[in-house]
């Protein structure tokens, strides 16, 4: 499947004229996932070009307000767009109180179903037919969860030529061995799928932390991640800083994805301090080269694996 | 004092690329006055340079979201920005349950005084030294206030030769006589105000109607009015739908303005379906042709009236 990642909130806190609240959306096949919710994410997804209608999970980190404010506009707009399919949200304890409370005063009307449901413990919080959404908490200020979006596995590379030698022509026979089954030839010889397929292929992974200070486990959590979008709130100058707030620095972040041999690394969570965050990049690319800057409306492509 | 009307939302419902969620602020003296707080107000702000220190008046016509999500990301991000002053909100019943649920729900703190107030009847809402805000239920779906500004009359024109001519001489007594209090002069010889001065100036009134469709006693609520912010939201071809919803189309704002004998015109809260709203325009003008159209940082200055 495609995996695109598009970056529609990239500050940390307060919003700027340059950098929105927090949000994150992936999209892949016919669906997408959108990480935090801040204020304002209606006109940057409608910037971005990003669905109101595709078959939607958001998962939010933490019930900071930057974090989850934009979600009562987003699925009240989402019902004056005449939405069916359900949203399914998932985030800490406290999430459903909030919906509900502002949806009560406020008097909004759904046209489609929303599924909220708090998390309870670390692990998997969705499983679906393409991926996992694995969760883990965070170190920050209040309770918090960092989220990996971990792709299933890929069956190994066909190999036609290895599957003609066996005896086995093109059609439903080949696409029985993609999919998994051994089959049987009118010669009742049996084929198998490793007999005409590669080694199978490690599916991608994106982890999103949310707001948080590097904590011990995340490198085993992250592990060989394709792409993790880190909490870089303040400079290697406000170590102190970040510390007594729950965030991170750049060096701090950059640690994080080389413990975790990650394959590149992206700062967002960005404070309004910088209008130019180029410092925060230099700090990070010290430790792990492989690291960038987000930008509201900068979208990544992830490709397959090999 | 300086009038200044800073347009910093104009769509209605649904936010679009041009059109922000709505709000309008009117700045005059050291304060400013915002109507309605849809969301992304803040970074709206930003862009028109509008202060978040400043004393402020929020004026909430009623609790649909659009009007009134802006306001808990605000009251956070002054926060974040250390304000000290208190901000005074006006609204209708429901208000203060939906800032004190997402208050606790998302568990943020102020560093500064919020006073809520809950609009319980029609009449003067809030009486300042150089203005007054009026209220009056509109005709929506839901609970809804228009407000209207109202300046203090101002004191007549003063004619300085008239003074001399009846031996005022220049200073402190010209300023007493200016603040409305009568002299004595050494010969005993009593000067009043009016004796040197023009009669009173009235001052400017500033009408902003929130969502309503036409209603009977607008006329007199909204008489003379240098300014009308209406409803605007559908085209003449959709009254009936206007009517359904609560809203107002171009010919009827327009002939809610004539009958007010106001000044000027703006069409506002546009729906989405107006990429180009010029035909809303075009169908006001032929009622009431001092018609403007809302824009997002459209900024009007009220000139001082003679």
């Amino acid at each position: 499947m495609s995996l695109r990642v598009v970056f529609l909130g990239t500050s940390g806190s307060v919003p700027t004229l340059k950098r929105s609240l927090p949000s994150v959306v992936v999209q892949c096949s016919r669906e997408q996932l959108m990480f935090d919710c801040g204020e304002n994410v209606q006109r940057q997804m409608m910037q971005a070009k990003v669905s109101f209608h595709r078959k939607m999970i958001v998962l939010i980190t933490h019930l900071h307000g930057d974090h989850v404010l934009g979600l009562p506009g987003l699925l009240q707009t989402m019902a004056l767009m005449d939405r069916k399919e359900p949203v399914q949200i998932y985030g800490p304890a406290g999430l459903k109180d909030f919906l509900i409370c502002t949806k009560e005063t406020l008097n909004f009307g759904l046209t489609f179903p929303v599924e909220i449901f708090e998390i309870i413990s670390e692990g998997v919080v969705c499983d679906e037919e393409e991926y996992r959404i694995i969760t883990t908490k965070t170190n920050h200020a209040v309770e918090s969860y960092a989220f990996a979006f971990v792709e299933r596995p890929r069956p190994g590379k066909f190999y036609p030529k290895k599957a003609l030698a066996r005896g086995v022509v093109a059609g439903e026979l080949w696409s029985k061995l993609q999919h998994g089954e051994e089959i049987k030839l009118p010669n009742d010889t049996v084929v198998r799928p490793s007999d005409v397929m590669g080694p199978t292929r490690s599916g991608r992974k994106i982890v999103y932390t949310g707001d948080t200070k590097p904590f011990e486990s995340f490198a085993s959590f992250a592990h060989g991640a394709d792409l993790i979008i880190h909490d870089c709130t303040f400079d290697d100058a406000l170590t102190e800083k970040a510390a007594v707030d729950g965030h991170s620095t750049p060096s701090q972040a950059a640690s994080q994805a080389k413990a975790a041999h990650a394959k590149q690394l992206v700062l967002s969570h960005i404070s309004a301090r910088y209008p130019n965050a180029n410092l925060l990049l230099d700090q990070a690319r010290k430790v792990f080269p492989n690291s960038i800057l987000a930008e509201d409306f900068m979208e990544l492509e992830l490709p397959l694996s090999e």
